[in-house]
């Protein structure tokens, strides 16, 4: 995470946290380095500067006492750290979306067994309310009274909309060029909403310095992201919930930042640890857009380090050029036997079509992104058809409406005749 | 439903269904006449033409029954005209969406205790999931082989997805004025969009003409109707089995056809019935626009009967001027101590963002009219603020933006400098 560095990561001073405030999380862990820190507002290693994330001292968790939980992410608070009377804040409650078994994609992919987890069913319809769900209790737990963010578009409507909902106040900073239809799904929830002249890499610089600046703020992938990133485990956690509590063998999952993936790794391994599944390998493979793929790029060149790129692609909730996690997730999907790899927009906007045509599910570009690099993976003979896998759809067609907007639309207009509307249907079965 | 009158309502010839086909439901009967029908392809009384609906014949049905069932409306499987084995069948798995405790607005409000059933967050983001997904089962079922409806925009979508789950053809027939958003997230589907010059109740009979002329039609909200409508009854369920097996006092719903307020009344009174709940008055409230609110004039001015009247509203989902349940709206509202009333479009603008400022909820113009609809009912005191009060919020804000379109968006654009944001900041807090 570069952009902690020349920030003094123990800047933000807030009281400290009431008993419990974060569940079962007993400290954060340098990811490059391992020494340990409290549980605060920090996110950089007082060491090296590395990124810091959540470690827990887990007691016996059982799947009975997950199941009789809230139907949402909630139901794994003992794997978060979210304090045990979580249910009762104000959120948005996200998760416990479809795992939906996707047999006619499987069918027309050659796949055995194939399923989609369409993360479109949460509350702003994208996977960001699960980290923005974490993110917003320990800004609380912390005592931090403005929930922020730098966005490529739906971290800035999850987080509109779960502060309005929590009653504290907002600031979500964009891309200037960004979809309209993020733009306009975020200002709704009357937060304050600021336009960036610049790509989504400056955006998230002036976020890093905002935080070193003001007092008080909660930049939900920033100075709080070691919590943020934990949300991500809940999609690893109900896709094996939802499977009768099993794993799949491979995963494909897309890459912006990186934070998703690999927490859905750290997700897997948690639940392993605690017995609550069998343990077995798990592929995790990563999908980007060739207009943004400086993960891909790095890991077909055999680094460990990612070079940043300039985005240029339609899918706009993907493009990170300077990737946090990057490092991150090549060392995942070269530990797991997966891989990273990259789609071009004109697939990303025929595997958008696909995934609507065969499930009926309508997606972002982000699901576009995904499913094309499914494709690809089989195509080159990285994904074993045999071996069950899943696939994230982490977003929603409706706010990327302009991917499609030229190719579909009505097959006719006519008036409203009877025989006009037989001629047509004539010359469409002839 | 005037629209039948002139068709044979035994036009449609298939098979037999096979044994169980609708599950615990028994036969069809007359809501005019009380005259019984079979279970087929019919939706108009054979005596007098009148609008035929679903009768059961219910076994003991319990609580730990229902809550033992899968995680869609399908748990109420005993209480729908679908078969036992429902959920081995691909749709789309609708419903079981999130009952918001919307603690914000009940205080803005004046309420004591007020909920938004928040059925934005079903496949295609509204209730017309529900009635889709049981409609599908009746086509099925009935062998009919293509998926249509007329429609305002939402049940396009809804019954595009679900004919691409299922694997079958679709054909949906819209105002050629719809928002585009609706437009394309029917296109999307490969569903057969057909634009019609004209308003809905044109599209509406011309789809009347199409399903006596054409064989194997299911048009979902016309032939196969009595099936269709079911699906709502699955609010009032899930309502009762979210605030623990127990009805709230009131209840707000919006009007188009008002198919969903008569069945969330059905629903209540099944409820009831099979001793899932305890008996208690629920009183049932209409929400309509003003530009399209034929039902609310009709309360008004102590009519049993509906005039039709030519829509004019940014609530394009609710713009049916001639509403085939009119009649038995208003005799629910009536009934229950419930009322019908019409707010106008800038007071719906206005409260699908008090939605979205309150609780993080982005509804379309439908959930903006009901909200509008219970501000108005708590002024005229005819809510009961003290009482339990939930609304509907049936739709989804992301396919009407043009309706917050010039009245939201950033509060300011900058260059990616501190020093530009530090000068913003000041401003906004001076
Ligand atoms: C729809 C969607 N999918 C996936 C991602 C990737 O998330 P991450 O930054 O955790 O890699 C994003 C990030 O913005 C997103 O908006
Ligand atoms: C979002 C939304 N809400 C409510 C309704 C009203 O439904 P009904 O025709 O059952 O009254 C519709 C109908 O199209 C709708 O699209
Ligand atoms: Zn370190
Ligand atoms: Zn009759």
């Amino acid at each position: 995470m570069t952009a902690v560095i020349g920030t003094d990561p123990t800047h933000a001073t807030t009281g400290t946290p009431r008993e419990g405030a974060f569940g079962n999380a007993s400290h954060l862990v340098c990811r490059a380095c391992g020494a340990q820190s409290p549980l605060g507002p920090f996110y950089a290693c007082m060491e090296c500067f590395g990124p810091l994330e959540v470690g827990y001292d887990f007691p016996t968790i059982t799947r009975a006492q997950i199941e009789a939980g809230p139907k949402s992410i909630w139901r794994y608070q003992p794997l978060l750290p979210v304090p045990a009377d979580i249910a009762s804040f104000r959120s948005t409650d996200p998760g416990f979306t479809r795992l939906v078994d996707a047999g006619n994609l499987a069918a027309e992919l050659g796949l055995r067994k194939f399923h989609v987890k369409d993360d479109s069913g949460n509350p702003t319809h994208s996977f960001k309310d699960r980290v923005v769900a974490v993110a917003l209790s320990a800004a609380r737990e912390l005592g931090l009274q403005v929930l922020a963010c730098p966005s490529t578009g739906n971290l800035a409507n999850a987080v509109a909309a779960a502060a309005a909902r929590a009653g504290i106040r907002s600031v979500v900073l964009v891309p200037s060029n960004l979809e309209q239809q993020k733009i306009l799904a975020s200002a709704v929830y009357d937060t304050t909403l600021i336009a960036i002249e610049g790509n989504y890499d400056d955006v998230n610089k002036l976020a890093s310095e905002i935080a070193g600046e003001e007092e008080g703020w909660a930049f939900v992938n920033v100075n709080v992201r070691p919590y943020y990133a934990e949300g991500s485990k809940t999609l690893a956690f109900e896709i094996a919930e939802q499977l009768g509590w099993r794993l799949p063998d491979q995963i494909v999952v897309p890459v912006a930042s990186g934070s998703q993936l690999t927490k859905i790794d750290k997700g897997i391994t948690e639940l392993i640890k605690l017995g609550l599944v069998e343990e077995k390998p798990v592929r995790i493979f990563g999908a980007q857009a060739t207009g943004c793929s400086p993960v891909s790029q790095a890991y077909r060149d055999g680094y460990d380090v990612v070079r940043p790129v300039k985005p240029d692609t339609i899918a706009k909730s993907l493009a990170i050029g300077n990737p946090a996690d990057g490092p991150y997730v090549l060392d995942v999907a070269r530990r797991t036997g997966g891989r990273i790899v990259d789609v071009d927009d004109e697939t990303v906007v025929a595997n958008i079509r696909r995934l609507a045509r065969t499930e009926g599910i309508f997606g972002e570009t982000a699901g576009g992104v995904t499913l094309g690099c499914v494709a690809k993976l089989i195509a080159d003979g990285d994904l074993d058809p045999d071996a069950e896998t899943v696939m994230i759809n982490s977003g929603d067609g409706l706010k990327t409406l302009d991917a499609v907007a030229g190719q579909v639309g009505p097959k006719t207009t006519i008036r409203p005749s009877y025989e006009q509307f037989a001629d047509f249907w004539k010359g469409l079965e002839a």
